[in-house]
C-alpha cells in the first residue's frame, strides 16, 4: 500500500487490544453505518427489527456502527433511549465492530455526562457535533474548550463532527488541527472536499483520522487521505460501499470509480432528496426493517418510494 | 379601555379558576420574565440565587414566569433539571403569577412528554418552539400536527413560539390562525412587526393571544393588539417595563414612548449584541444573582460589561 | 403636534427652497411609492403606462416616489433605462414631490457615477443598499466608507436602504449612527422594529429621517418616531395608507390602527408571498397598468390573482 | 488514456474549427484563469498590468481564461468595461486559448444583452450564474428558461455557474442534467464532490462538461470524471495546477496527489480566508500585477499578507 495512507492505515489497535479502548486507540478505516432506529407500533424502540437488520449488517465488513445520529434521529431520542440502544446493540454486533454513540447535547455539562454514560454502555467512541443552538454566542474557542471537556471526561475517544448544514458553524481547520493534538481526540467527520484534503494534509502527523460524511464523495475522499466514511447510504447498500472503500485502499480507482458511479445518484436522492424516511422507504425495499421516523418527521410519499425503487433497480441493485 | 384591545383583556379566568388552567384559560396579557438560570460553582443550579432574585421580582407587578427559554440556557439544562425548576419556582412565586415552561424538544414524543411532566408539576402553561434540526424535511403541517399533539397531551395550555432566528422556520399567519382554532392553543410568541399585526387582526375572534417576543417593541406590538411579552429584559428592568405596558393598555402612548425610548438601546445591547451571559452581567449591576453561563457560553469581555453599565447610567438605572 | 416628532415634521425645507436640495434638505415625512416598472409587449419601458398610473398617484398625497428599487425590478434595469426614468418620471410629477432613485450597484465607482448621473437627471435623492456580492469580505466599516463616498460625490442626499433579507447584511445602530452625522446622510429604510425605535432614539438629534421599508408595520413604526414610509403597498392602496400617515401624525392611533388592520393582510400578500408579480396584479385589478415583469420573474399564478382579489374585496378595496 | 474520460478529453473541437465556436464546440478540458483585473491609480482598468501578466500567463498550458468573474470582481465593472477588456485580452493572447467572459445580469434581458456583445467582442463562451436577488420569487424553471434563452440568443456557447455561496440557489442535478441537452449549454462548474460526481454521471452521454470551481479540490473532482477547472489560484500557480491537471489526466494519482497536496492550504488560504484581495497580494509576491480591489472591498492585513508569504514559503513557491 502506499507510503500516503500510512496513517489511514497504520496498525490497526482495536484488534490487537480488545474494544475497550483509550487514547487514539479506534481505527476509523472503513465504512461504518449510522443506523437508522426503528419503531414499534406505540412508538419505543423496536429491538426486534433492530436484530434483524444486524443479522444482515454483520455479514458485511463493515468497521462498525454508529448510533444516535442524524439517520438514527439521535435529536429525536431520548438520552435513555440512547444509552440503552448502545448497550444492546453491543451484544447483537462482534467484538471487532466499533460502536459509535451519538452523544451531541448543547451544553459541556450534558455532552460530558452523556458521554461518559455511553462508554459505559459500551461505546468505543463518540461523535459529536458542535454545539449551536447560541451559534452567534460561542466562538470557535469556547467550541474547542467544549470538545476538549469531552475528550477529558469521556474514557472513550471523540470524533468530531463538522455538521456544517445543520449547525451552521464551520469549524476551521486551525481549530481542528489544535484538537487533533489531544490524545482523546482521533478524528473528525466533515464534508467540504477542499476542506477534508487540507484536514489531512496538516493532521496526518499525528495520527488525526478525517472521514467522509457521504458516499456521495467517499472514493474522492479517500483519494485525497480520508480513512472512510460515516454514511447512511450503508445501511441498505453497505456491500458496494464497502468493496469500493476496499478497492481504493488498494489504489484500484477506476475500478472504484465504477462504484462509486453506481452509487452516487441512489445516495443523494436517499440523503440529500429524501432524509432519513427516504432511508427507511429504501431499507424496506431491500428487505431490511425500517418502518417510519418519529414525527414531526413526515413519512416519504409514494411518488419519492417509486422514484427510489426505479433508481435502485436501474443500477441492478433491486 | 378601548374596545379594540377588548380580547387581549378579556376576563381573567385564571383569577378565577386557579392557576391550574385548561382550555384557553391563561391571560398573557402583561410582562412575563424568563428567567435566567443561576449556576453554583460545581455548575448545578443554584435556588438560593432563584429565591434571592424572585424576592426582588415578586414586588414586581409581572403577568408571571417562563422558565427554561432561551435565556433561561433552557437547551443547556435536562429534562430532569426543568422539571425541579418548575416544581421549586412554584413555591417560590404567588398564586396569582402565571409560570410558563419552555418543553421544546425535537421530537412530538417527547415534547409531549416533557409538556405533560411540566405541567404536572406547577406550570400553567408551555412555551413550545419548532423543531428545527430537520428544517428541510419537516412540512409546515406535520409541524401543525406537532403542535396539535402536544395540546392534545399536555393539561396546561400551549403557546407556540416562532423563534425564526434560531429555528430558520417562520411559521406562516395561516397556520398559526389554524393553531388558534384549538382550544388548548392560546397563543404565540412571535417577532415580525407586520407579522404581529397580521396575527391579532386574523386571531382575535379565536380569543388567541399574541406577544411580543422582545422589550424593543413591546409598545409597537401592543398598538397593533398584541398582550404583552416574554422579555428578557424584565429580569432587570422588570419596574419601567410593566409601567410601560401599564400605559399602553390605558392608551397612554406618548408617556409609555417616553419609557420605551429608555429601555430600546439597552435592550438591544442585553439581547442582542450580548446574549444570556450579557443579560446575566446586567443582572449583578442591578443587584440581582446572575453569575456565569454553563459552557460552551463564554463569558461577556470586560469592555461589554463597562458598555452594558454605561448604558444603565445614562438612563438613570444605575 | 407632540414634541418627540419634531424632528420628523421639522420645516419642510423642499418646499421652501425647490426640489433641487442640498445637504440634509429632503423631507422624508410621508408616503413615497415604489413604483413599478411596466413593460411594453417588445420588452422596453412602457411611459405611456407610466403616465397612465402618474395621472392616479398624482391626485393621492404622497410624498413623493421611488425609481427602480426592488418593487421597480431596479436590478433587471440597465443603468440607462433608471436614468431616463427619473428624467421622464421628472417631467410627469409635481415640483412638490420628492423623486427618489435606487441607485445601488456593487462598487462604490459605479454606484458614485450612477448617484451622480441620477442627481443630474433629476433625482431628489438616492436610495442605496449596502453592495453584498462580497459580504463575507467586506467589513462594516468598509461599508460605511462607500455610503460617505457616495454622500460626497452626489450632489442629491443619500437615504441607507438596510435591506437584511437581501443582503444578509444588517448595519449596526452604530454605524448608522456615524453615518447619520454626514450632512449628505439623512436617513435609513430599515425593518426590524426594535431597532427603528433605537435609531430614532440615537439619530434624531441629527435630524436623521429613519422611514419604514413596509406598509404592514408602518404605524408601529411611526409610534417610535419614523418618519415615514417607502411602500409598495402605496401603489395599489396609496389613499388608505396616506390617510393613516396623517392620523398618526396627528397621534388619533386608535383610528390610525383600524386602517392598518384593513392594509396589514394585503400587505403581506401582495409583498411577502406574492412579490413584484403579485404587486402588478393588484395594479391591474385596482385600474392600474400593471403587466408582467421582466424574466426570470415568474408570473403569479391564477390562485394567487383569486387570494388577492378576495383580500381586496374583503377589505372593501374592490 | 482510460475510457472513462473519453466524454471529457472528446475531439478537441476548438483546435479543428478555430476559436469562433458555435454548439457545443468548446473543450473545458484543461486549468482556466478566472482573471483579477488590476487598476490604475485613477481606478480605471490597468492594461499595462494586464499585459504583464499575460506575458507570464501565456507561457503556462492554461485552456484558457475567464473575464469578469468573482475573482475578477465582476460585480464591481461596468458592462462596458467588460467587453473591453474581453476585445483587449482576445488580442492578448493566443489563438488556441478560450477566453470566457462572465456575463452575470439579474434580468434575462440584460443577460442575453452582455452575452451577445461579449461573443461579439471575442468571448468563446460565456459563465452565467443564476439571478439572486429574488431567489425566493424565482423558480427552478425560471432559471431554467433564463439558460435557455440566454443560450438561443448568444453565439458563443454558454457554461452554467451554480455559485451557490453567492447566489443562496443550488441548481439540482435534474435541471442541470435538463439544460444538458441544449446544443448551446457546453457545461458547468460547480462545488459540492457528491453533485460534481452525479453531473459527470447523468450527463457525459450528452458531452456535457463538468468544471470544478476550486484548486483545493480540483484533482478529487477530476478523479469522479470532471474536465477540468476555472480556479483562482491558477493566477498565481499555475505552473503546479496544470501539471496536476495532466497527472491526472494521464491516471498518475498518487503523483497528482503530492501536488495537490501542496496546493490545498494555499488555494483554502487565498480564495477562502481572504479572498480577491488576498490573491492580489499573493500576485505580488510571485511577481505578478496584483494591486488593490475597488472598494468597498478592503485591503487584506498585513498580517494576512505574512501568513501568506509563510504558506507560500511552506511549499517551496517563494
Amino acid at each position: 500500500m502506499h507510503q500516503l495512507w500510512r496513517n489511514a492505515y497504520r496498525p490497526v489497535w482495536r484488534r490487537q487490544f480488545g474494544h475497550k479502548s483509550t487514547g487514539k486507540s479506534i481505527d476509523l478505516g472503513g465504512v461504518f453505518v449510522p443506523i437508522p432506529t426503528p419503531y414499534a407500533a406505540n412508538g419505543d424502540i423496536d429491538y426486534g427489527a433492530l436484530a434483524a437488520n444486524f443479522q444482515r449488517w454483520e455479514k458485511i465488513p463493515f468497521a462498525g456502527y454508529c448510533v444516535g445520529g442524524s439517520n438514527g434521529e439521535g435529536p429525536y431520542l431520548k438520552a435513555e433511549e440512547k444509552l440503552e440502544m448502545v448497550s444492546k446493540i453491543r451484544s447483537m454486533i462482534g467484538k471487532d465492530r466499533l460502536l459509535i454513540a451519538g452523544t451531541t447535547c448543547e451544553s459541556t455539562k450534558l455532552t460530558c455526562d452523556l458521554s461518559k454514560a455511553a462508554a459505559g454502555a459500551g461505546a468505543d467512541g463518540v461523535l459529536v457535533m458542535s454545539p449551536f443552538y447560541f451559534k452567534t454566542r460561542t466562538t470557535e474557542y469556547s467550541l474547542y474548550e467544549h470538545f476538549v471537556s469531552v475528550a477529558e471526561s469521556c474514557p472513550a475517544p471523540v470524533i468530531v463532527y463538522n455538521m456544517v448544514p445543520v449547525t451552521g458553524i464551520d469549524l476551521s481547520v486551525e481549530i481542528l488541527k489544535k484538537m487533533a493534538l489531544h490524545a482523546n481526540i482521533v478524528g473528525v467527520k466533515d464534508k467540504d472536499m477542499g476542506k477534508l484534503a487540507a484536514l489531512v494534509t496538516e493532521t496526518r502527523d499525528q495520527g488525526f483520522q478525517v472521514v467522509a460524511g457521504s458516499a456521495s464523495y467517499l472514493l474522492a475522499a479517500m483519494l485525497v487521505g480520508c480513512s472512510g466514511g460515516i454514511n447512511g447510504l450503508a445501511a441498505v447498500l453497505g456491500e458496494p460501499l464497502c468493496e469500493m472503500h476496499k478497492l481504493a485502499v488498494a489504489g484500484r480507482w477506476i475500478e472504484a470509480l465504477v462504484l462509486q458511479r453506481k452509487l452516487v445518484n441512489i445516495d443523494l436522492l436517499l440523503m440529500q432528496e429524501c432524509g432519513p424516511a427516504g432511508l427507511k422507504a429504501a431499507m424496506e425495499l431491500l428487505g431490511y426493517r425500517g418502518g417510519a421516523c418519529r414525527a414531526p418527521l413526515p413519512p416519504v410519499s409514494a411518488g419519492q418510494v417509486e422514484k427510489i425503487k426505479r433508481a435502485m433497480e436501474k443500477e441492478g441493485f433491486l
